[in-house]
């Protein structure tokens, strides 16, 4: 894992080791993360089930907030929309995260994730971002 | 697990075996899950990583809308949003769905989580249903 | 309009009176707001805008969210998701929205819109609360 | 108006209307659509009302749909979801909306909405598509 992920992303993460996830990337505000499809991740129907995208995109948006955020500032997601556009049966999972507006006490992110180079699935989520201060 | 769960929500189910989730209840559109918080389950900030409670979602209502399909009928998500309340650290997450309109080509379902009786997030989503020959 | 609504829901709302909404009732975190259908909020379709249902939702959250605040607090809408059920050419359209989250930066409502009784949409938004003097 | 429009888009559209909305751009899975800010559309704060820039999304989705549909086919919002980023008082807001996935049943759209070149709002929504015989 390269130097620029933040020491909260490259370490201890169980549920990101649970779904085997790598963080490629993780710099201005943006981020990149994998996983290889295994068949522990699939659903009843042998595709990968949804909620292994959801959380590299969850996962993918914390790493890209944690690249713009100050020392003394935390934040948490408010609320994920993910669309699914094709089932995944097997290859890599690619999930690319941007910020797309910092505001002052909410930042909005958007995540593409590919197979194989095919879009898959989309997400649209909301942080909050306060001082560690604040409680 | 009570009969009334159908086979393809009983058995294999290898990601929702990994996160440790158990169907309670699935009849009449509705479905109850459950999943015990485990160490493998947490995030880097030692709460219960966003894509467990939204794959208690996800799962909870596919279990749902399979009570209401018939026999040559199959569904996929559309989308789901999700809206996270609290945190979790540890106890029992419980996951209540029900379908909310069931429409001829899309339904709509709502899943509660709660975790010791504290409402802690709420979803949202949409299913495309379809004849199997339908492709 | 009963007395209390809050001063800025009750008086000078420009693109409420366009649409022609009326708010029945605003207390303890909940609202309920009216548009009778008329031929200016139809679409291409004949049917009511879909425009028209968010707004009221939109509108809505904001009344139910004033009966909460503290004087010196300020909100705004973070997001708001809306599913659409049912078709609507006639009648009246009420809103009824409810908070079901008030956490310290961020709550969370849902509004259900019927017409003649029945659920025509549904939508689920959050707002930040924040202090006036936080700009 | 261009001939590129479909005429559904270009004629009877009431409440489109009565914002103040046109269509600059409906071509190839994409549109462009526009309204000048005006005193009837802001709320009680003396900002453009969400209901607005929803609208605009709302209806140049269904703008950017017609030019991808067949003869016989119908489509229907399903859901959208808004997020607003920066008030708006003043100007022309712009609403640029494309296709980002064309399934068989389903298909996803998004919307950015700019003020005077400034990202202020963007929406993501999933429309349903059937043949009118359908019913």
């Amino acid at each position: 894992m390269p130097k620029d992920v933040p020491t909260d992303m490259s370490g201890f993460n169980p549920f990101g080791d649970l779904i085997g996830l790598q963080f490629i990337k993780c710099e201005g505000g943006q981020s990149r993360c994998t996983v290889e499809v295994q068949p522990g991740l699939l659903n009843p129907h042998g595709v990968v089930h949804g909620g292994v995208l959801y959380s590299m995109a969850d996962t993918g948006m914390g790493g890209a907030m944690y690249t713009v955020m100050e020392k003394d500032e935390l934040c948490a997601t408010i609320e994920i929309k993910i669309v699914y556009f094709k089932a995944v049966r097997s290859g890599t999972l690619v999930c690319d995260t941007r910020i797309i507006s910092r505001g002052k006490r909410v930042a909005a992110l958007e995540s593409e994730i590919t197979n194989d180079g095919r879009l898959v699935a989309k997400a649209s989520g909301t942080y909050s971002v306060f001082r560690a201060k604040e409680g």
